[in-house]
C-alpha cells in the first residue's frame, strides 16, 4: 500500500476532515524525513492506535541554529513515502517552506525551563523552533494522538509541557528508542558517519548503560556518575558536548538521585553530532 | 434566557462537544468581564453568525504588568452572566486562576513586531499574556469564529497575526467600537473615572476625529498630524502616554500617509488609563 502524498495545507485539512467526519481517529507522526526504523516504530504504533495516520515530512528551517546543518540534512521523500505506506500510514504531508511560512514568522512558542538545558543550551532557539512548528502541525492536522521518539527526550518533555500549558487538545505519546544491534540509537544523522566513526559510535550507548548500572548499584551522587561516564566516553574517543542527569519532566538537574532520572548526552564524532539517553532508576 | 455558567475546562469541553456534534457552529467572545454595551455588540454578532455562543469571563493575571491594576479590575460575574443571557449567549465560561494555570505557566506565545509599539511599549509582557491566554481559550473552546473589539486595535492585529502564523483553525472577527452618546469609547475602566474626569474624557475621541479630518484634507505627514493632535489633547487636560500613526496590520509607523492608517492613543485621566483609536483614509 502506498500513502497519499499531500503538499498543501488546504488539501491536507480536507483529507483529514473527511476521515474525521466519518468517525476516524487521527494520529500524527511529525518527522523531518530521512525515515529509519525508529520512525517506522512511531508510525506502526499510530497505525495500531488510530484509524488514520498522517506522517508529516518537513525539514523545519526555524529549528536549525546552524545553516550548514540545515543544508546537509538528508532529504529522501520518495523513500520516506514508501516506508510510510509499508508501515500503514494513510497520508504523507510534505509541505514546502513557502506553504508552512508564507510570510515572515513573527509568532513563536517558548517553553521556559524545560527548554533551557541540554540541547537547549547548545542550540539557541532550537526548541522555540520545534515547539512553534509542532504547534502549527497540531493546528493543521488536529490529531487525537501525536507520536514522538524518546531519543529526543528533551523535545518530548518540551512538547508535553507545551501541550499542557496551552491546553492543546492532543494526547502526546512517547515511543521507546530503536537501536541498531550494536546499541547505536537510530538517527537520520548516522548516515553522515565515516566507517571509523560508525565503529566508535556504539560506545555512546554502552557508556550510558554504565550510568544505569552505577545508579542501580546505589550511587546517589550525580556528579560521581557524570564524571565516570564522561571520562569513559572520552577514553572511547567521543567528544562530549554535554552529559547531564536531570528530572525527566522538568529537565532540571537533580542534587541526589532518589527518583528516576534521565541521563542525556550529546557527543561529536568528527563533524556529526549525536544524542542519546537512558532512564535510570535508583536502588530502592 | 439565562446563560449556563461553567467553571471547569472539562465541563466546558463536554458542553461544546455536544453542541458541535449536533452540527452547531461555535462562536467565542473572550472577555475579562465587567461587560458593557461594547461586549454586548460582540456577543450579539456572534449570536447572529453562529449557533452556539460561548462568552469567556476571565481576568487574566499574566497580561497585567501592574498588580494594582489587576487587583482593581472590576469583577461583576452575576451581572455579566445576566447580560450574556439577554444577548443570547448559551454558555459563560468563568474559570478560576487555578483552572487556567494549574501549574506555573512555562509556555508563552510571543508575536514579534506587531506587539512592540503602542501599548506593547508601555505594558511589557502584556501582549505575550494576551496571546497566550487567547490561544489557551481557542484550544479549550475550539470555536469556528472568535470576536474581538476594534477598540483594542493592536490586540486584534496581534491575535490575527498569531492565528495566521500558527495556523489556528479559527476565523477572527473584528467588531466596531461602541461609544457613549458623547463619543467616549465604552470601556470597563470608565467606571473608575471621577465626575470631572468623565466630563473631560470625550475629548479623546473628539481630538482623534481632528486627525481623521486632517488626513482626509490631504495632510500626508504623520509628524504634523501627531503634533496637532497631541497638543490639542494636552490643551484638553489629557496626559498623553502615546499617540501613534501606524499601519493597521503590522502596527509599524508609516513615513507618509498614503494608505489607510490607524491613529491610536493611550491617555491618562488621573489614575485611569484609557485607549482609543480611529482609522484614517487619505484623500485619494
Amino acid at each position: 500500500m502506498t500513502a497519499r502524498i499531500v503538499h498543501s495545507i488546504e488539501e491536507l485539512r480536507a483529507a483529514v476532515a473527511a476521515r474525521r467526519s466519518a468517525g476516524a481517529s487521527i494520529g500524527l507522526v511529525p518527522t523531518m524525513g530521512a525515515l529509519h526504523a525508529g520512525h517506522r516504530r512511531l508510525i506502526e504504533q499510530s497505525v495500531r492506535e488510530t484509524a488514520c495516520t498522517v506522517v508529516s515530512v518537513f525539514v523545519n528551517p526555524i529549528q536549525f541554529n546552524d545553516a550548514g546543518d540545515y543544508d546537509k540534512y538528508p532529504r529522501t521523500l520518495d523513500e520516506d513515502a514508501r516506508l510510510c505506506g509499508e508501515a500503514g500510514a494513510e497520508i504523507v504531508f510534505a509541505p514546502s517552506n513557502a506553504e508552512m511560512y508564507p510570510q515572515p514568522q513573527l509568532s513563536f512558542v517558548e517553553v521556559a525551563g524545560v527548554s533551557e538545558r541540554l540541547c537547549g543550551a547548545f542550540r539557541p532557539g532550537h526548541f522555540r523552533g520545534v515547539a512553534t512548528v509542532v504547534l502549527k502541525l497540531f493546528n493543521i492536522v488536529q490529531p487525537d494522538l501525536a507520536y514522538f521518539g524518546e531519543k529526543d527526550a528533551q523535545q518530548l518533555a518540551v512538547l508535553r509541557r507545551m501541550a499542557r500549558d496551552l491546553n492543546v487538545p492532543v494526547h502526546i505519546v512517547g515511543v521507546p528508542i530503536v537501536r541498531e544491534p550494536d546499541g547505536l540509537a537510530m538517527s537520520s544523522r548516522n548516515r553522515h558517519l565515516s566507517a571509523e566513526e560508525r565503529r566508535v559510535a556504539p560506545s555512546i550507548y554502552r557508556t550510558l548503560l554504565r550510568a544505569q548500572a552505577l545508579v542501580a548499584a546505589g550511587v546517589f551522587d550525580p556528579g560521581q556518575v557524570s564524571r565516570e561516564v564522561v571520562s569513559e566516553m572520552e577514553r572511547q574517543g567521543l567528544r562530549v558536548e554535554y552529559l547531564e542527569i536531570v528530572d525527566p519532566h522538568s529537565i532540571q538537574p537533580v542534587e541526589r538521585i532518589v527518583h528516576t532520572v534521565l541521563v542525556a548526552t550529546a557527543v561529536w564524532l568528527g563533524s556529526t553530532r549525536l544524542i542519546d539517553n537512558v532512564v535510570c532508576t535508583p536502588a530502592s
